[in-house]
């Protein structure tokens, strides 16, 4: 095995190491589309098992983005005669035979164009300029405008502002159709009163300019949302939902949720600002009458509130999760079944499932089986295995996938949910296929191929080897992942790298495949990687998960240090050289400004012997400190970390910085991707370096206590 | 000598290895004031030796910023009665048997004083808000607005914007009184056709902000300039002067110099934007008439532009340097005289000086025995003695300080030019004396006790040795000064650090005592800092300074190179561990948006093993590099950094960044500086820490090669 290839950052970015993410959807219930790593579309059928190619993302190499190294993304409409090409900077074209047909209206001064996408019917479609909605009923019919009230950066029609994209919905799009394509409900986003941001750029003028945007720090005002619902099916008609009548849910509120349950009910759920009350309303479109089906508090937070629930067909039944106590470990997530009755205002609730584990998902109801299917992490924290519940008797529940040698599994049900597309995401090389579960048995129909070079690469690489342990900290028992070289022996000694994450209900030590800078790491420079899931951490219980409330960055870094020390008593680890690399929450006198919605305030750290950043920034002196930050960055911003060095230097501690110029959270460009993970491998493995043995040449570096 | 303390960087920022600057002025030709290290102000009687102190620095301590540890700026009347205190912020005061005058006039909505300073009689005092001059004739007078077209940061009235008060007149006051303050001109610079520049501040509000000014880059709108004279006597007159008509000095001109020849003539220089061509001219303060007295140009750029001429008493006669060809080495500053003849209307121009040397500054005139008094390097170009000329015949020179071992003299002479205050500014320890001058003999009156302490700390400390060497690169011949450890030995093996100065025109070899952080390297920690004064380095002839035109960046780097390559030969230099310090210019593609007045553009940088920044971005792949760079700098913008280091990434080149956020091009706080300080010393003794020897030990190592 020693003349196996050992991981570089080279093997990283050229691609051969990443699994490819099919992006599969169901268009009936036996057949499917997903893109190869080529970018193609390609629709499946199951049962047949016949591929037909759909449309080539080589024909559309021209629209990629300079610099850009992904595939163009194609999106094919529900008739799959038209292909929607979406590309950025230029506004967006509508392909058909080499045809081309620009959206662009009349009216409309600035010419970005901000989202376009299919209706869920032949060809409707609709599209954004300007914050305000315009649809098309077919691709050649003309434009309607929906909606009138955006103004660019102020006023959000359908999609989200930056509050709403990054903390709430987790996506810019902010509308939602019917299943029959007959109504479109959309927010509106009222951002007025809330403060601007201000970030600056400095590479693309002559002069450098600041890039406005809202941002509500804690205790300053927030966007203002309402929901419409504008009916597309003879003249337009647009109704407002209302806000149900509660006294917890006032002025100041989030949507977190919206989802039709049926063509003419929509699900919304209602958070207050202080994020521990919230109603799950059913509303009616036609009128804007939301009744209330839920409601649920927390002492600390409440967790997951914008998953949407799975509702029967006919809409009088419906499934979601939520907290329940369990016992000693605080409460997991369950799921509840909630059945209206006939004859009754009052609905029946009932849990499902129970036990020291978290559903992580609800995928699907079958109408015809009564079963429901999930994943959860029974089988370990770190896994995420597919099951199925009976809905009625015991709820007797059955694991599907445990048996497959899968730890950790994504995926979807066809519409009827006889079928099941299964991504296992490790913890070998990511594979996909295809399973019936008709009259509830489970049965494979066909592999998926689609990371045959992977697969390759990954025989012919010296990979690290991943194992898995508990440390028990106080009373908590926290997950660790070590990874370690493929020649690990007992009787060398090793750095250890340990790599933490500060965001709340986070989870680093799961099973799924990974590579990235700190593979190269392990496989090329001998080093071991550990990740820790400490207070603060999601899937464990909210007994772990709200332990850091009002001490965020306090308790995180004292079991990070905890496990550092147990660690680094193993006698295979040489604790004097010790690393840690993650986004550290940091809190203390010098952030009193924390983010509205959020809890949390972080900047990007690398340090070498970790210290209590919070309590004693002294402590920090001794250490080696680097620190990360893209100036760009819009989530965490770079004042944070302008006010961090600050203190670092009235307490005289020692740090190194690198920036990335108008990059954001998300590094964007390729190369300075690249640029981060070969300099975070270096620093590393510089810091690793073995401690120099004084010899004779070496010239006499007296210090200053010889005087 | 092994007993003997070290310098460490405590020592630095304690002050004890810091020479005070007395501020001496004469107040009549036997009578001078001058401030004691406590901040005392002292009157002294040259003649009769006593000394009566005016005002106490600690009568003002509570005026003092708080974290600034320098004593309190006090001006005392001409009258002797008054004194002026000047703080930050918080708006001025005059006191006067503690017995405070409030100067903020009722019309100033902003209550931020901008200047204040006392006028040359009695009481006479001028300060400045919102841009507006106000003048009180007493202390106790009503003060009266003098100009009222002043708007914040748009139009200045006797104070200079951004450009003039960084890059022509290198002071922020832009007004001139008259000497029998009668009149007062003052310079009306109006920015409003200047583009505005934004420096974002992080860390004084809970959202950050950008500050804005004016700041024209190469090729956009300058300021407009105007000068104006408004008597003071009688109601108040002003009269604008007049730009000579001249094609070469059109739209766009510099005023760069301005100058009261007599009490109502006003010598003004003129210069156009291209910089090659300057006419000097004598204004009639009652008409606004300004006669050209001297015109100058260049193939390349003027230099010393805003210099004043000295002037004879009765006006007709005045002293400048210009640039005179000297042969091989090309042009030197030399003392040109001007004579108006009673009947023509041309004046004589006569060249009192010559030779391939400079004068750096012309002191005085004694109208008795028509001796002129000047500094230039003639003894050596980093040195600067004290010289008389004749005036009449051949120009009879001769060197007055040359046998007082003294390297470098600034001072300056009483009114009549009897008495003379020098400065010696080292090698050794600075120090103060008085000369009398009567009669064309030069006799020593008086020592100025200033630096008895520092005389101490310096007496019992390791301190480094200075030589100086020159070195031939191409066909000019380059100064260079070594220091070197106390200790130093030539059978051993040295670490060397380089320091470099990317301004045009600058000066780093000189005999001035300097204790700097680099002082604690040689000291502490047996570097070898070298300095060397490359091509665009001034005081050694126009062929050298002028070489760097259009090419910035370039030469001086082919210099630093080969003097790295020069010295490492040396057998007591490790040419494995040769370190690079100092702001470098940088032009190449990158920067294309020079500023508008200079022609050079520079970064903070820190680099081991030098290599050409502009031509070749790749080769810094393999060095180490650090970048250093205050966020507000306000001369030098982030933006250059920031854009260097995007190229920096997508050259795949390692640096690390230190900022100072919310600092400007000179670091404020005393945290700042030390911290500063502190992590260049850190830096280069970790980079110069010699080389690990491998040892079993040791973890394998094993790097991509190896699969």
């Amino acid at each position: 095995s020693c003349n196996i290839k050992k991981v570089t950052i080279e093997d990283i970015f050229s691609g051969k190491l990443q699994a490819h993410d099919p992006e599969a959807t169901w268009i009936s219930d036996t057949e499917l589309l997903y893109r190869t790593s080529d970018g193609n579309v390609i629709k499946l059928n199951v049962l047949s098992k016949t591929n037909k190619t759909l449309a080539e993302g080589k024909m559309f190499e021209s629209f990629k983005n300079q610099g850009s190294y992904k595939p163009i993304k194609l999106q094919v409409s529900p008739d799959l005669k038209y292909v929607l090409v979406a590309y950025n900077i230029v506004p967006i074209g509508l392909f058909f035979d080499r045809e081309r047909v620009q959206l662009t209206p009349n009216e409309v001064q600035s010419t970005a164009l901000q989202y376009a996408g299919w209706g869920p019917k032949g060809q409707q479609l609709i599209f954004i300029f300007e914050n305000n909605i315009y649809y098309k009923a077919q691709v050649n019919s003309p434009s309607i405008r929906l909606v009138s009230t955006g103004s660019l950066g102020v006023v959000f029609n359908g999609l989200a502002d930056w509050l709403y994209e990054e903390e709430i919905f987790q996506t810019h799009i902010a509308h939602w159709w019917s299943p029959d394509g007959l109504r479109l409900a959309y927010a509106t986003i009222n951002d007025t009163l809330v403060p601007k941001m201000e970030i600056p750029m400095f590479t693309n003028a002559l002069y450098p300019s600041g890039q406005e945007y809202r941002y509500p720090k804690a205790g300053e005002e927030n966007p203002d949302i309402y929901l419409s619902v504008v009916s597309l099916n003879g003249p337009l008609h647009t109704v407002r939902m209302r806000k149900p009548e509660d006294p917890r849910i006032r002025k100041d509120y989030y949507i977190t949720m919206v989802k039709w349950a049926t063509s003419t009910k929509l699900a919304v759920n209602w958070l207050n600002r202080a994020q521990n009350n919230s109603i799950l309303t059913l509303c009616e479109a036609t009128t804007g009458i939301c009744t209330k089906k839920h409601e649920d508090e927390s002492d600390s937070w409440l967790h997951r509130q914008n998953e949407p629930p799975l509702f029967s067909r006919d809409g009088y039944r419906f499934f979601f999760t939520r907290a329940v106590p369990q016992g000693g470990r605080g409460k997991f997530f369950h799921i509840s079944m909630s059945t209206s009755q006939p004859n009754s205002s009052t609905d029946t609730l009932q849990s499902l499932t129970s036990g020291d584990w978290d559903v992580t998902q609800i995928l699907a109801y079958n109408e015809d089986t009564k079963l429901v299917y999930f994943l959860s992490t029974e089988d370990d924290a770190r896994r995420r295995q597919l099951y199925s519940a009976n809905t009625t008797g015991s709820f007797n529940r059955r694991c599907l996938s445990c048996n497959l040698s899968c730890g950790y599994i994504s995926g979807s049900f066809s519409p009827d949910a006889n079928y099941f597309l299964l991504n296992c995401k490790g913890p070998g090389v990511p594979h996909t296929a295809v399973y019936s579960t008709r009259d509830g048995e489970y049965e494979k129909l066909l592999d998926v191929e689609l990371n045959k070079q992977l697969n390759t690469t990954v025989n012919n690489t010296q990979m690290p080897k991943v194992e898995y342990r508990k440390i028990s900290i106080d009373d908590y028992c926290l997950n660790m992942q070590i990874v370690m070289p493929a020649g690990f022996t007992e009787t060398a000694h090793y750095p250890l790298l340990l790599l933490v994450d500060g965001t709340p209900g986070g989870q680093m030590v799961t099973e799924q495949f990974q590579v990235d800078w700190t593979t190269v790491l392990v496989s090329s420079f001998n080093t071991i990687v550990m990740r820790l899931d400490g207070r603060g951490s999601g899937f464990q219980g909210t007994n772990l998960l709200h332990r850091v409330k009002k001490k965020l960055g306090e308790l995180e870094e004292r079991d990070q240090l905890e496990a550092l020390r147990i660690i680094s008593q193993l006698p295979y680890i040489d604790s004097s050289r010790v690393g840690v690399y993650g986004k550290v929450s940091l809190l203390g006198d010098m952030f009193d400004n924390l983010p509205s919605t959020l809890s949390y305030i972080w900047v990007w750290l690398v340090f070498l012997q970790m210290a209590r950043l919070t309590d004693n920034m002294e402590q920090l002196r001794d250490k080696k400190l680097m620190i990360i930050h893209p100036t760009a960055d819009e989530k965490v911003h770079f004042q944070h970390t302008a006010k961090f060095i600050t203190h670092l230097i009235n307490e005289k501690a020692n740090y190194t910085l690198q920036i990335y110029p108008d990059e954001g959270h998300i590094l964007h460009s390729r190369d300075s991707q690249l640029h981060l993970s070969q300099s975070l491998v270096n620093y590393f493995v510089e810091c690793f370096r073995p401690p120099e043995i004084p010899t004779e040449d070496k010239v006499e570096q007296d210090n200053e206590d010889d005087g």
